[in-house]
């Protein structure tokens, strides 16, 4: 008995449902003007947002959650990319693991709950049961000559880069994961994400394909407007060239300059890293991570900038270290304080519908109540959260309506333009790829 | 910095979405049988419906609103027509415009409320600034040589008759408005919109498609039956040659005469003209208005036909002038009393499903409590409408059951068969001018 | 006037949408590896779905309810299979119709309640009126030389089989029913069910296919692990070869072979027939009767075994006749005991959601609260129905993971692949006759 003739079919699912996509898609990719966003199939079109599933989110590696969600042998989280559903679980051997979560006898979900502890996976329907390496340990009323090792639940490629987990549905995972894991991880360590805790997780339902979302987190061209809590700390010149300065915002940015010195003679003093590196394009595993300073207090994403928690990360001995932030294509992005760690993982539900699902990690011996109090931890990034569905919303509203016309970029939402270019190389290295099969 | 390169796209939009609709919509084209409803897919296939958006509503003439609706400079109401959203406003000149509600920007919905008042239209997401007149004022951190004027919102043809707002979002609009508008303004005259004020508006959802809603609206074969309120005052004759009259009709038809005779008296004492002008297919802008007799008080849509307002409508010395009634295709009819008007805009939301806005207008001194009552003011079509949207409803899930088959019109039903002929004239020329290109 | 020309039009709509699904149909079904749950696209995907409304709900016979439901000239039940409304009456004769729920005229769904008694069919929109034949009785407003003979309601095929009463959508039903019809009818008239009247009917919404429903019913595999109160009397040793038995079901197979050779005694001193006659595929009506020992009291679906109903159907002497189950493809499944029936009747609304009706039948003059207690007679199936339908959504959410691949079907699982072999012959001889046309 064996699984190799059907092992085909399956991955058949992850290319477009129909290889006719690839004419209009390229066509679709060549009408989009350099610096202006998508036309509007990218944002509207099922057939482009099932072609995403599979050229996206089935073939780059894709941030799934914190190490500390699931710290004990059991525990796991499940994560629904399009309709595929995947157990990222901790398993009896204390590795992380990633399985797909679908019986190998007739199909059926296996765990239903977002997240749990289990102990040997055991289908509900016919009872097959299955250790957490995924492998076949039982399976009633089968002839002789039943082979339970071709019947392992298939595995999920995943990878842990200080303490956060990135999973990959591809066969053939990016290899450039390593690359950076080696190039952010000395910037990550001194936040040390495996003695922390998750103090809250919330999630967004946003009314908006999922690069409207991404868009949104790519530029602060719209803090200003829209986002009192946030630019308490962050800096509204974010993203600004220095001689595109309006008038109003220089007192900010002399305050950006001072703070900036500061914070690097802080990290320098104690050799942590901080300047930036942005490769958002050119490479499968786009990315950019860089160290700068916040407003206010300087220290956290509170209205006045200062710690919202009295434990502070790791072995730091200082709250002052700005924000380390760190944007991952296709599907993340972090903020590391001195405090505590926001991080924040968007998935597409539909191709007009997203989930983010943020999550705040405080050092594993703060005591809510005592070290932090949990309103004053999450308010900022909940308030700025809700004002961003809000706009995504429109923004889907308005890519739908026929009289939308793509719009230029301005200079400050580069990041939004380096996205779209990923995206754009990622299409056509997947329609090349097709075209070699 | 140029736009023309990617107005095409725009344009594109308002085309089938797939040039191969033509085939088989020529051949549903050819399956409609002379004088009986349409085949199945004509009301519930969804190509047919896009195409229905570009074809039908994407190119002619729409009833959106009385003038009285927008009555000071930056009110405004917003329409959507499928997934197109418009702006109707009185810009800060005085004058009516319609604007694409989208930013130009990347593509942001403007205004959400369907109704309200505004100074200059700004972007909430990166306070893109917009005159009234559509011009961009503002747009924050763009670079040197980026031209504001390249950046207009994008303008709809807009028709104001005798105080009733159209528009056209085709790029061409059909050029019969003028002839039609000449013909009908005599008759819209002596009610004087222009001095009136908006006493009642009410949106129903029609669970049918928008072709099934018109249907409805363009026969009386089922007022008898289903609208005992209606029936009060509008002859249930309506509709049929006097050779076909059930004897159960005669007497109202008795009536019928009798109050048509006065009512011409009535109409030629004061130069008010009365007669039917038919032009329901053969043109674009396809119409029929007539005045005629109303049944038992003879003056209003009330239950015992007495008016409903006490300070008639424009100049008029009385209230005896039955109604005058305005059909235009695609989307639109209306009466005009001597005491109020009131008007319907259907607009199509789905393949199954539309809704119907009804305005009742009074004179602009009319008081609430004092020269009218709200409830009976429009007691009549609310209970009408309701009615009708059952029926409709009732119709979508039957055409839809594989068990339909093209049944044939009634005499008294040949508006709906002009109606049907007026829709596929349109689908054919449209199919025509797609040939061509 | 003649209805010919358009008739094509509506067999048409039985048939798939698109001609071009035969290609890929025929792709699909060649995928499937023999013994194994079908490739994904059968269960997720839109197209296979409406192409199973046509080649199997369009062209096979379907239980859609026992005769006691109509019980009186004019009672009906309306019956929705897809985009299909059947009237299922009992007419003025006493005699049992199916009539197409659409009115001739403009395709108004003529009535809408589950359930009802009615005289003359009226429509409500233009009061075409028909008998309970479906011949049109009266039209208004029809011109001369109109010919109500040519506008009746469409019929549908109808059969009634010992109570039970079968439609088929299609112009030339599968004629094997009438052997099929002959061969069960002494397995059933013991019951009686012409002499039995609705003690109960439930409805059930199941978030998966059709196929994935019917699977779940065809084998006990998952009995034992979901259901508790159906094993109290339901041998969990159904489905199994003796050879395959495990240990720990020994016991429930000795009690097994004592409760079955008592059954036989009792049956054959009766001459009723309980042979197992399974005919699953290889025939249009495929179907499985059997007589079958139950475990417990052994006489009824309760939880103890004991009879739910002191007034035993038809002339039965004694309860103690375990279960009489048939099965019917597409979409039915029946348990007749000594004191009820509970009969079953699947039906598809879209492609991950059906509708199950259970109806549970008792002696006409059993009196509720005297010879039954209506909860202690339902309580079993509506436990285990709601138990399935949590399993089969399971089941649909599985599937429709990108990770799903077919697996294997245990030995105890060979009526499911019954059931899938017949599915797939049937669109297999349907993809055939398609070609020839």
């Amino acid at each position: 008995m064996s699984t190799t003739a059907t092992e085909d079919e399956t991955t058949a699912r992850h290319r477009p449902a129909t290889t006719d996509l690839r004419g209009p898609l390229a066509g679709l990719i060549g009408r989009r003007r350099p610096g202006y966003s998508l036309p509007a199939p990218f944002y509207t079109d099922r057939a482009v947002f099932d072609h995403d599933l599979a050229a996206i989110f089935g073939e780059h590696w894709l941030f799934v959650g914190a190490e500390p969600e699931i710290a004990e042998p059991g525990d796991y989280v499940t994560v629904q990319v399009g309709t595929s559903s995947v157990i990222v679980l901790r398993d009896d051997d204390g590795d992380v693991r990633a399985l797909h979560n679908v019986c190998r006898h007739r199909g059926t979900r296996l765990l239903d709950d977002r997240r749990g502890s289990t102990g040997n996976i055991v289908c509900p329907y016919h009872q097959w049961t299955y250790g957490t390496d995924g492998s076949l340990l039982h399976a009633g009323q089968q002839p002789a000559g039943f082979d339970k090792s071709c019947f392992t639940i298939k595995q999920v490629a995943v990878r842990r880069i200080g303490g956060l987990i990135f999973i990959c549905l591809a066969e053939q995972p990016p290899a450039d994961v390593d690359e950076m894991a080696e190039r952010i991880t000395p910037y990550l360590l001194p936040h040390d994400l495996t003695r922390t805790r998750i103090a809250a997780q919330d999630e967004v339902i946003v009314q908006a394909n999922w690069k409207l979302a991404m868009e949104n987190n790519r530029e602060c061209y719209h803090c200003e407007g829209s986002h009192p809590e946030l630019t308490c700390v962050f800096f509204p010149t974010y993203g600004y060239a220095v001689e595109d300065l309006p008038p109003r915002l220089l007192p900010a940015h002399a305050r950006y300059l001072g703070a900036e010195a500061a914070l690097e003679r802080t990290c320098d003093e104690r050799s942590i890293p901080y300047a930036a590196i942005e490769e958002l394009h050119g490479r499968p595993t786009g990315f950019r991570i860089q160290r700068e300073a916040l407003d206010g207090g300087g220290e956290s994403y509170t209205t006045d900038g200062t710690a919202a928690s009295t434990k502070l990360l790791g072995d730091l001995d200082t709250a002052r270290l700005g924000r380390l932030s760190l944007h991952i294509q296709p599907n993340a992005w972090f903020h590391f304080l001195g405090d505590h760690a926001v991080v924040f993982s968007l998935l597409p539900l539909d191709v007009d519908r997203s989930v983010i699902r943020t999550t705040w990690l405080v050092h594993s011996d703060a005591v809510e109540g005592v070290d932090y109090d949990h309103d004053r931890l999450t308010d900022v990034w909940r308030k700025t959260n809700a004002q961003d569905a809000a706009l995504c919303q429109r923004a889907q509203l308005g890519v739908t309506d026929p009289a939308y016309q793509p719009g230029p970029y301005a200079p400050n939402e580069y990041q939004v333009d380096h996205f779209i270019r990923w995206y754009l190389e990622r299409l056509e290295h997947n329609l090349g790829r097709e075209a070699d099969r």
